[in-house]
């Protein structure tokens, strides 16, 4: 586990150190020696009595005691200088960046247990193996290039892969991103992404980074990534994350090329929200969000578009406002006439400002102080600034530069001229600001942050209902009879709709009488009632129920047909899923086509708090129908609510339930009642 | 309009030419001395006797006889200039990059119209004012940088709007896109981007640019847009295009610095997609569709991922697969082993192809060989191809080179290595090359690509319906009273329900007593019927039919009541709505909360063809319903488009048709009838 010797070692060996900087050996102490590792530094080396200049020892029986150790060998060696540096050099941590191990099938998935044994029996640390390294604040112990220029309020990244840590790396430091940290898992013999996350959240401090980048393949935790993400969200961190994998043939190659394992994406989907984490798909657009997570986050959802080029402006503006932001005109003023008359004739002073492409610097300050002080409708400011090759843009970047310190507001450039003002851009960059060049992908990004989902605090209530338990423990595994789904959830104190069972014509006519008409009556034993013709509905009498019992019993499959009082209302839906390592997902929407054709279902994990359960049924489609539509009455949303609370306490208490239905749920007002009630159980 | 002294002038004046290249005027003089125009040069600057090496007029009537003039010199200079040119000089053609024009009020407007007359009184050619200019194989007419490397089979780009032409094109630059020709518009005083594209498709020949850019802000001429376009598609080209100003701000922002009208963004659409367009939001996106279009097409839909990282992989794959393209998993077979025996063990064959990061050059020869000649489910291949900054990969990057141009199959590289590959990235464009670098937006642009809309011919039928005609000719504008709206679908050949209108009780019941029982009766006057308790359904007696009608009448705002047979079935959805310019929407879909609240409804321009009908109606989420679902009876849905074609013909006979809607259509099986018709009627 994380201990000091991996985050500030006093010492590190390179073992299997190289003169050749284009092997890993050689590449990785290279980076050492550059990135001014303030400490002792040994190499290994069999061959050579100095390495890189540094005097190397042969074997690491020869070493010192040294407290991380790099290993860069072939991974059947690694085993035994692992035990020699942890039993006879008191080495507590190591990076071991040799592949060879559990990707590579049983016998690498030996030697990796070997390796995690050994490291484990002396409370050592291992990162690896088969990843590419670490960068911290205090050594550069990565293989590869490039290394960013370390911040200690930069980025904290992890990656479960370490070639995409490369590329993210890349595409970042091309939009000026500054990292703190970068942590490569490789296959996660002891330390995965999960555990990294962990150290940042039990050791954050007011001084810790507070933006955090993930690239996940496989999820081999759930429940402790959604711990720590919360609670680092909760401390006032932003976390953006990509999870690859999402349909079959991506789990195949994520299977393939880390051995992690493929989770189901509607459950990683739900994680994330819960956990307040900004999902992700792509390296550019990651990367784009961090950008913004690192600048200032708007206090409201008004932007002003300032710009001496209106094109990118508009498509900017349209890309906000179809997400929900605004970029309001803003109302005729004396600010606006005086901004006015201090810009070249032609310009616009509505939102988007277009100062023109003769604009000048000092044009864009006052446009800048006027958004600032002048324009309350103004919660952040995008200047998109570019420049058409006559004149050179640095004077206009300098002055945003400073603005953007300065300005309570946050400003937001886009800088579109990526050959025209290469050289500009590259100083705006040098002087610490980062920099995006696609207005649209800024856009988007900006969307994804100004929704990014709020964590969800953890408010597990622990009760124990004896009833529920002791009627769970006397039924077998596999789908539930009706009434004992039915039992099951009057035992949850979720009342249902008193359904009668009959599996004799008499015992049909006696269940009516008690239930009364009009009922319904439908099939027990076919999956798909309906498509068997298995429902009747609106019985009248009891002849119907007669010749209605009749037909149903002939219907393939039958056992038994249930009556129920016949109801008017919505047809709603709540439904519950295990899912391996995440819990329950919980499901809540509209019944039939909503639910069949037009997937308007929301999900969360479970447990779901009253909060949480508004929120999703706030965010379904049929939203209108729940409220009341057209002259059609809607239901108690509050109780809708409540209900889908009660269901999650339910499976929460009830682990074992690995399938729930409740579909449909007939809803009048503030009835609810489950007429179709499927549960299964499956407690091994 | 386009002549030949714009396309292919023997000479040129810059009038208003600049020693100063910071000036357009100068600027616009170095491009055209840079980029080797072959003619005859001439410059015009009132106190120089040379520019940049270019004997000096001191005025244009000192100038011999010029085909092209590119004026940049003050807005109230330029009509006296053209008119000197045009009347003395036989020039022919004029690209005025001088603003201050219709964009900056009615002074310039005026000075725009005289400019206008001037040219078009003599035959002459017109772009702009307000525009950066023109790039043709000829010339360098831009007063901007950067000027793109001229390729007869690179790209056409016309932009409306100069600016972002500048951007578009650096972007494009970055993925190595290789231009054909940029024409900017300006104000479009004469040519706007419809006529470009007019002139692109008359001049079309075997050997014209493939490939079409758009920039649009406005759409002047929506029905020539589309011709062009249509016609351009059909001859084999492949456009894309951005119409920026969807929103109410977005488009503000255009109306305010190009003057363009705002069109409405569903009719946009729906114009692109009968015109085969493809339409993108951003530079980026644009660009990389831009390059994908200009590299072959897939056969069909399933592509290898090859690679030597496993993440971008998966991400591309998770990308392709939710977007509908296929990385199918290559069965066993010899070839696969085959294949896998060459690689480093660790490899993975299975689709990604992930053969390790220290895969080489002739492994990735030996994967692209297999998939093209072993692999019969690969329709096309990716590489994606990065360094982590040990080796090398120029080899690699020129193998790709060669198997680009080699291979049947295409193949599409992705470079993600932007600073570590920096160099072997720009060796591989200047070998003509275009790199893509961000996997993810490679993908979506792939999906762009392969779901391009294909262009629907002009089947138009003329056809006159007398009958119509003359019902049309005999009514007042604004909504028709009920009972004519009906009459005009059935002279359109639309069976109706053969509605009865009623003011009195008497009236009520001998109408009820034509139609028979049950029967439906609703209000005639108010608009939203339901909602104020206007519709009564199943009426089964003469009673009902008395009571009912005293209830309907009483409702505010009610004239009559109307009295229909009652119907079961679907309710369905067709709609019609008149957009100056672009002509007839078409709107087809569900009725009730499926058009309201789910907002399924599809749209198309008029005409539409029974082809388009049925695509129309098989891209409504609710097709499941149409079909029959779940033992609902489903409808015929070859009457359903044929009722839509119909719906389509009559607006087109029937132009003065400003609203049409039938909502709803209740239909079963064979039988469509439509119960609410509304007809709004607008001639002037």
């Amino acid at each position: 586990m994380f201990n000091q010797a991996l985050i500030r070692p006093q010492s590190i060996v390179v073992v299997g150190a190289s003169n050749n900087p284009a092997k890993p050996g050689g590449h990785l102490l290279q980076n050492l020696l550059q990135y001014s590792f303030g400490g002792k530094l040994y190499v290994v080396n069999p061959k050579e009595d100095s390495v890189q200049g540094v005097a190397a020892c042969r074997s690491v029986a020869d070493l010192p005691s040294v407290e991380l150790a790099i290993l860069a060998i072939p991974a059947a060696a690694c085993v035994q200088a692992v035990r020699v540096l942890a039993e006879e050099k008191g080495t507590k941590a190591f990076i071991v960046v040799s592949a060879g191990f559990a990707e590579s099938g049983d016998m690498g998935q030996q030697l990796e247990n070997e390796l995690l044994k050994l490291v484990d029996q002396h409370q050592g640390c291992l990162i690896g193996p088969n990843c590419i390294g670490v960068i911290s604040p205090a050594y550069a112990g990565v293989f590869t290039s490039p290394v960013p220029a370390l911040d200690p309020r930069g980025i904290d990244f992890v990656s479960g892969s370490g070639a995409t840590a490369v590329f993210c790396l890349e595409a970042g430091m091309k939009k000026g991103l500054r990292f703190a940290s970068v942590f490569t898992v490789g296959n996660s013999a002891q330390i995965g992404v999960e555990e990294v996350l962990q150290h940042w959240d039990e050791s954050f401090t007011a001084e810790s980074p507070k933006v955090k980048l993930l690239y996940l393949e496989g999820i081999r935790d759930p429940q402790k990534l959604l711990k720590h993400a919360r609670s680092l969200r909760l401390k006032g961190c932003r976390i953006a994350a990509i999870k690859a994998g999402t349909g079959e043939s991506g789990s195949r190659a994520a299977l393939s090329h880390t051995g992690a394992m493929a989770s189901p994406d509607v459950a990683v989907d739900a994680l994330f929200r819960k956990a307040g984490i900004i999902r992700c798909y792509g390296r550019d657009e990651l990367t784009t969000v961090a950008g913004l997570l690192l600048l200032p986050a708007m206090a409201g959802n008004k932007l002003a578009v300032i710009t001496h080029a209106g094109g990118p402006a508009v498509m900017l503006t349209d890309c906000l406002e179809k997400g929900g932001l605004q970029v309001p005109r803003f109302p005729d003023s004396a600010q606006k006439e005086g901004l006015k008359s201090q810009l070249y004739p032609g310009s616009s002073v509505e939102n988007p400002i277009d100062f023109l492409a003769t604009g000048t610097a000092q044009q864009l300050g006052t446009i800048i102080d006027c958004c600032e002080h002048d324009f309350p409708e103004v919660d952040a400011m995008v200047v998109i600034f570019g420049s058409p090759g006559l004149v050179p843009v640095s004077e206009v970047y300098q002055l945003l530069s400073v603005k953007m310190k300065s300005c309570r507001k946050p400003i937001y450039p886009v800088l579109p001229s990526v050959v025209n003002a290469n050289e500009a851009i590259r100083e705006f960059m040098d002087a610490g600001n980062l920099v995006f060049t696609d207005e649209v992908a800024f856009g988007h990004a900006l969307l994804k942050v100004t929704n990014a989902p709020q964590p969800m605090p953890d408010d597990r209530q622990p009760s124990k209902n004896v009833q529920l338990q002791q009627i769970i423990a006397s039924l077998p595994d596999g789908f539930l009879p009706p009434l004992e789904a039915q039992r099951l959830l009057e035992a949850a104190g979720i009342a249902t709709l008193g359904q009668l069972q009959a599996d004799g014509e008499q015992q049909a006519l006696d269940a009516a009488a008690r239930i009364g008409f009009p009922l319904a009556m439908k099939v027990v034993g076919p999956l798909h009632k309906s498509d068997v013709g298995g429902v009747l509905l609106n019985l009248r009498s009891a002849e119907q129920v007669a010749a209605g019992f009749r037909r149903l019993m002939a219907i393939a499959g039958t056992s038994a047909v249930l009556l129920s009082p016949m109801l008017n209302g919505l047809e709603l839906y709540i439904g519950a899923k295990y899912e391996k390592g995440f819990g329950h997902l919980i499901f809540v929407g509209l019944g039939g086509v909503w639910l069949e054709i037009m997937k308007d279902v929301q999900v969360a994990l479970a447990p779901v708090s009253r909060t949480e359960a508004l929120q999703l049924i706030s965010k379904l489609k049929a939203l209108p129908l729940l409220e009341g539509y057209r002259g059609q009455s809607g239901v108690d949303i509050g109780q809708f609510a409540d209900l889908l609370v009660q269901v999650s306490r339910l499976v929460e208490e009830a682990p074992g339930i690995s399938e729930l239905d409740l579909n449909p749920i007939i809803a009048e007002g503030k009835r609810f009642s489950p007429v179709d009630i499927r549960i299964a159980l499956n407690r091994k």
